[in-house]
């Protein structure tokens, strides 16, 4: 199958053979040896010298530790949002009793600094601004550094970054940007499997914990915080997975970051080029469009359920359709981590081959 | 090595080969095919016909699920404990705003059922009784079912219990006791990795969600049901621990659950067996003692940190020292899942030399 979806992605061969090494005490020598390199290594693609936490869950999981160890229930939350995953953070922090303030741009479209200036200018009382980088259902990439610039140049607000599709795929500078709280998960951009989490905490961050009441157990930092320190998780980690980034890391740092975001950003004009000559419609514009996710419109008279279903069944390609409302509008196509040009370019044959046959004429 | 904690636990060779297959949409048929089989094979194991859920977590997670989705803050639970993990259960119930009578017993010996009763006689607000099945610990095991009749057959209350170390390796009949909620890991009994874990929930346990009201998002059981509709899970699961667990889950029911419990009881038998023709003591009496986890009472004259060192160092044997305040006093040898007899005989043969050199006298 070529799996080209927003993840899961793909794992390299030597990857999963790494992953199914036998168990390991969790609390024992070689597992602090492990979490010690994987941690250093996160570190590394975060562009962050300060702390970064490896969580067992999902991206979600990880949206969800950035919210109960960073605020507390009343904290007035505003969230920029360009679709169902910037809206997603907003109800993790509704369901923990935040007031959010929702600034929602039109999906498809990256959100403008310049309105999260005026939202924050209007409303001295917000804490905190909540912000997808990149986000998986619409295939844009919001211009993170720009954002940065005004919550925390300008305002000095809490800064709490979905970095799920964009970490280790987009450049994404932690500590220059002054990110408080970036998430990401493992079967993103980083080559491996589900099941690992990851969050970087600044020294303001730190200070919010401090302060923040939301309750919390399993994703607490300051227990990751005490346990890392003896080179632990507190809680049983998935360790298989440990065993995945751990390999996936060594390729990445060998193949080094410049050139890990310029192979992404390559690869995506392939994509973008390759749907345009195809004669398709991009839902995004060019100067919005992500590297690690493209969407495309449905063409006129073509049903997205069965574009998805015949790429798997007759030519074993696995794309996504929409999310949300967007469901039967666009389909989206992965391409972050271990993705080749071969798999593109298979790809789009077989979308030449397909369309056609679903009643479409350029 | 000779992983003999209890937890992670050894994996058979071939469903570590199993978890190493490529990914998949998660959101595909052929993911739907996998849960709908993993999750059957839960429900043979946990003997109900009501629902189980898989999330991506740890164990501990799985007890947060419980509690997060059962409870209100304010509502009176009352928590038994008879060790680390029993008091986990109450940390997690007060970090979310429970109130919680704790009624715990000596570490080392098992919950009383009449004293149960007559808490729960003194106490007709308590809401919910929380409740260790098997020690991890201490290396006991309640008697879950006595328990169960005092607390749903003579009270009617909710029942919550941790069943991480023993669901799937000693007998815990979920719908012939009624227990309302049982959490439960992957990297215990079920010879698979960490990464997954499990809770059953009872339609009483609905009535419960229903009405509870603690912040919950991604250990909604709400969301989970909805989604394993359609054959998935809300958020990106740990595939590769669902392809070990549909591996292993084969090996359990292909043996039956009758054959599983008794090879337990059978390892665990020579383990103590084997332990006092050491000339050793055991923790707990014979009518407490855990069979998928042995406490060891660490002899007169002998360090329990150098007893676990050497014992990794020279003999390729991982043992775990106590928990809490049992660090030095005892040590636990883990014999869930894949234990075989080799494996404890050349564990209690690494014993047998390595104890005498520490000072050991018999």
């Amino acid at each position: 199958m070529n799996l080209r979806i927003p993840g899961p992605t793909p794992v390299p061969e030597d990857v999963l053979q790494a992953s199914a090494a036998q168990m390991i005490n969790h609390r024992g020598p070689e597992f602090k040896e492990l979490i010690g390199r994987v941690t250093d290594g996160l570190k590394h693609v975060y562009a962050t010298e300060e702390d970064v936490f490896i969580l067992t869950c999902s991206g979600t999981g990880a949206m969800e530790a950035t919210v109960v160890n960073m605020l507390s229930p009343g904290d007035h939350v505003l969230n920029v949002s360009i679709g169902v995953f910037g809206d997603r953070f907003a109800q993790i922090s509704e369901a923990y009793g935040a007031k959010v303030t929702r600034l929602e741009f039109e999906w498809g479209t990256s959100a403008d600094p310049d309105k999260v200036r005026e939202v924050l200018n209007q409303n001295p009382d917000i804490y905190a601004v909540s912000v997808t980088h990149n986000e998986t259902s619409t295939g844009v990439t919001n211009d993170l550094e720009s954002i940065a610039a005004v919550v925390k140049g300008e305002f000095g607000k809490l800064l709490l970054v979905d970095g799920v599709s964009s970490v280790s795929s987009i450049p994404l500078l932690t500590d220059k940007w002054h990110c408080d709280v970036v998430a990401t998960g493992s079967q993103k951009g980083w080559m491996a499997p589900p099941g690992l989490a990851f969050n970087s905490v600044s020294p303001e961050a730190w200070q919010a914990y401090e302060k923040a009441t939301m309750p919390r157990f399993y994703f607490d930092f300051g227990k990751a915080k005490q346990y890392l320190k003896n080179g632990q998780n507190p809680w049983t980690p998935a360790v298989s997975v440990m065993y995945a980034m751990d390999a996936a890391l060594e390729k990445i740092l060998a193949e080094g970051m410049a050139n890990v975001y310029e192979r992404h950003a390559s690869i995506a004009q392939m994509t973008r080029d390759g749907m345009k000559a195809l004669g398709l419609e991009l839902f995004t514009s060019a100067a919005d469009a992500s590297n690690t996710v493209t969407a495309i419109k449905v063409p006129e008279g073509v049903e997205c359920a069965e574009l998805v279903r015949r790429m798997r069944t007759e030519y074993q390609t696995v794309i996504a359709p929409g999310q949300g409302r967007l469901t039967p509008d666009i389909f989206r196509i992965g391409h972050m981590g271990y993705a080749r040009e071969e798999d593109i370019k298979g790809l789009l044959d077989a979308l030449a081959d397909l369309l056609p046959k679903l009643g479409f004429k350029r």
